[in-house]
């Protein structure tokens, strides 16, 4: 019996790597030798260095969303055009990542070339992301087509219609041309499924792109999409954004539409899901908020706020409060010293820097833990069990995060959280912080499979506080970051991410920080972010 | 032993009472002569008619918190005058209809003496509710006070601060000067406890002001305030408003702030719950809500949304659905009369009016009273256990509503009344309605003890539409409103509604109706509600 089991689950799944393969565009796949060996682990400069792509595709796949719109508007590239080298980027990507679950080639250049039409008969674009290719994580629901969320027994879910993210976009002018990779659970720190395998980081192989965004962050980094729709419950846009040197933010709760999003335990509503973009730049993150924004969507979905997108171009006397450790895990030497550099560079250039104590971390890191585990996982086991597919490792970490719990102690949490929140939004009041600088992570990019310690980021989802991935442009370096053997680590957890650290595994992998905001001060948060990036990369 | 545990809980209920009793300004207590008869039903005339208050109180009691601060603001009344007219109705009030917990009689008027030293000195009111005297519900906490929340054994439990709701109410001028009663458990259709007893009806001393928020509705009806804060989770604030015959606010929830509240269970969000106002016109509803919203309440408190409150003036092509019926309990005659005269009326000023079709009701309410018991009532429990003090009726009327449910099955819940908040999004967008016009309650101002199905209010708090109390203006009548012995019941809990009725019993009570928005549509739905009173009201 057991086999039959197995066999079925398989069969299911080899359904969804098949509509994979089918999507694949046959044109741009590589020739044997043209794929480099799996020994390489630096795959990051290869669309520039292998030759294959022409000096135009690298111009439009190197560029932002925005540039791309510009240049679509004042004519040098048609959408068309922009589309096809991103598919040829993509394609190439994916057999180097594995970053995809499908490609849309066919109703993508569809969608361009109609975009290239109207253009020329008004001579205008359609919305503020015409013609922009744009990625979308699997478990964003797809109108006609397969959304399994990382589940093999959901292989043949499809989805009656787009989810409203998706319609947002598309009606500002973005097309979806490829759907990425996540994590069986949608819960690890990493993207690996037993549909369809495991995504791996551009700039080093051997290390994780992230999860559950891991498929958007390997997307966005090797250029195979600008932009990317990404979802956040305890880190899932921010960890993958900040391992593959993209920006990613993850905005306030209910100003995105989550409508149409598949995943386990829907309903759970003591940690707020979100959806929120992977891109190239600050700018692009904010060229996604405002184009759904501007469509007032609560109009369309209830369950939304009706806060407008406020930008927010300028800002005197910022005050940034910089977190180091949060006193549970303490960053790997490579984070510490981006930090390090980063309130220098700031300090250099007149911005008021100031200390930020960890406050309550442990503690508001045990409730989210609780919060995933309050069914008792029985949404996950469920989902799992209906297939029979293996448990992946890091799918047994989860179960580890905590048990069932009654709802009478569900909401003795919830009023802890709440406790929580206004305890932060007086901290922040008290300590005249407008934004908080922090790791995302206790490391760069971990190995496969170890990515375990959410704290980081989980905290701030717990508080629902908006936050900002900026990529440092720096990347581990053995003569700058080495081991510190003689620390003592203070706990198990601590410990155990201690020694996950060893300078030369982690080559190449870039350094990013977290910049956190206030609950919908998402526009500030930008600014903000503008404002650290500009000291960070300065000479 | 349990003669102990008696006397304990009486005891320590006698404390709260003994408050009351030194709170009560003693110049203006009634002499034994001038107490109207228990046989008396009808006291709702009494303030006018037993000349008691001379011609000058009875104007500014009579008046609503717009003309007031007009008044104090044209010099016509000092905010103190204002206050001790109101005080003294109020006295009066308690003695009729005992309707407080605690007068604050002197905090007040020094707080009115203050206000017109300041107009004094600067010739400018302090806010938009400049000297406005207010009432607000006891669970409502007030800095150095007890509040009991309907409990015996919370009656040593001292707020340390004023409820959020109150400073932002004071910061515009109001003046809490008195505080009103609540049920035990702060789940009945009715206003009764073991600390301060049962508040009654004015308009008839059998019937119920309703519940929970019935102190505050007895208040306002008998003008012993012109303005009151109350609390709805079920249909707290509508049901007193409508049994009553005054104007109330169940707003859109995260817009009002509710820290400072105490109630059992806090933390539970399956069904969101609010603060809002008890008034003597619509045009106080507004005036309460812009009041704090323009003072950018979510600057203190993170957890409500950041939407101002945006005033609608005129309509243009309002269309209004008519609930006649909710499918599961048929409304009362009475209730039925004024549905059908509004409709008529609205029709006759050429408003757009359709049938609202019932969707979902049943569901909907099983689903809210699920959510009242998921925690197996175990927070309810605890706080009447810790003093051992009697179970009311209606406490084990709420017992009935449900049984304790899993983690896994609130989610499952929770996801379902997302779907329905969808779909009747989608709904009103489909049949064109703007708003919907339904009954409050199967009748008018149920006999104590009885009150028991709130399906035609807790449908909009599990779908967070806003909704307002009309008073039509309207009386049970005899001669128009006779049973229908020939109607036969559809279900149980139809039956039980109907059994209720004879019209005889319900002599003098008020009509009311309810008006419901989209969510977020406060503004726009007390607009409306503005042009259904005034079609009801003209000729």
């Amino acid at each position: 019996m057991s086999s039959c089991i197995g066999a079925d689950w398989e069969s299911r799944a080899a359904k969804c790597r098949e509509i994979l393969e089918q999507s694949l565009p046959k044109s741009y796949l590589l020739s044997p030798d043209q794929i480099p060996p799996a020994s390489q682990t630096r795959v990051i400069d290869y669309p520039r260095e292998s030759g294959i792509l022409s000096e135009k595709e690298l111009l439009i796949t190197d560029s932002t969303a925005a540039g791309l719109v510009s240049q679509m508007g004042s004519r040098t590239w048609t959408a068309e055009e922009v589309m096809r080298a991103f598919l040829k980027r993509a394609t190439m990507g994916q057999q180097l990542i594995n970053f995809a679950t499908e490609f849309l080639a066919e109703s993508a250049l569809a969608q361009a070339r109609r975009l290239d039409q109207i253009f020329k008969e008004t001579g205008k674009i359609v919305g503020p992301l015409h013609g922009v290719p744009i990625s979308a994580k699997e478990h964003v629901g797809m109108k006609g087509r397969v959304c399994n969320a990382g589940f093999v027994s959901w292989c043949d879910h499809v989805s009656p219609d787009d989810a409203y993210v998706v319609q947002f976009l598309q009606n500002a002018g973005a097309i979806v041309h490829v759907r990425t990779n996540e994590p069986q659970s949608l819960m690890h720190v990493d993207s690996a499924n037993n549909i369809t395998g495991r995504t791996l980081n551009p700039w080093n192989r051997n290390l994780s792109p992230g999860g559950s965004s891991g498929g958007e962050s390997a997307s966005v980094s090797f250029g195979c999409s600008p932009l990317g729709i990404g979802s956040d419950m305890g880190g899932s846009i921010r960890m993958p954004a900040a391992f593959t040197g993209v920006y990613g933010l993850r905005p306030t709760a209910a100003r995105l539409p989550l409508a149409g999003l598949k995943a386990a335990g829907l309903g759970q509503q003591s940690l707020p899901g979100v959806v929120g973009p992977l891109a190239r730049s600050l700018e692009d993150l904010e060229l996604f908020m405002k184009s759904i924004l501007d469509q007032e969507p609560w109009r369309k979905d209830a369950s939304l706020t009706p806060v407008p997108w406020r930008s927010v171009r300028t800002l005197a006397n910022l005050t940034i409060g910089i977190l180091k450790d949060d006193g549970i895990v303490r960053p790997h030497p490579p984070v510490s010293r981006a930090i390090k550099i980063a309130e220098d560079k700031l300090r250099a250039a007149g911005v008021n820097v100031v200390e930020w104590e960890p406050f309550q971390h442990r503690e508001i890191y045990d409730l989210v833990n609780a919060f995933f585990a309050a069914d008792g996982f029985q949404n996950l086991r469920e989902a799992l069990e209906a297939s029979g597919e293996p448990i992946l490792p890091l799918t047994n970490v989860v179960y580890g995060w905590g048990k069932e719990m009654t709802v009478y102690k569900n909401w003795e949490l919830n009023y802890q959280r709440e406790v929580f929140r206004a305890q932060y939004h007086e901290l922040m009041k008290l300590r005249g912080v407008d934004v908080i600088l922090s790791p995302a992570y206790p490391g760069v990019a971990p190995e496969h499979e170890t990515g375990t310690y959410i704290g980081y980021t989980s905290v701030w989802n717990a508080l629902d506080h908006p936050a900002v991935i900026i990529p440092t442009g720096m990347h581990v370096d053995p003569s700058l970051d080495p081991e510190d053997s003689s620390y003592v680590p203070r706990n198990e957890l601590d410990a155990a991410e201690h020694a996950k650290y060893s300078v030369h595994k982690f080559k190449d992998a870039p350094i990013a920080l977290q910049l956190i905001g206030p609950r919908f001060g998402d526009e500030m948060l930008l600014a903000a972010a503008g404002c650290v990036e500009k000291s960070i990369k300065s000479p």
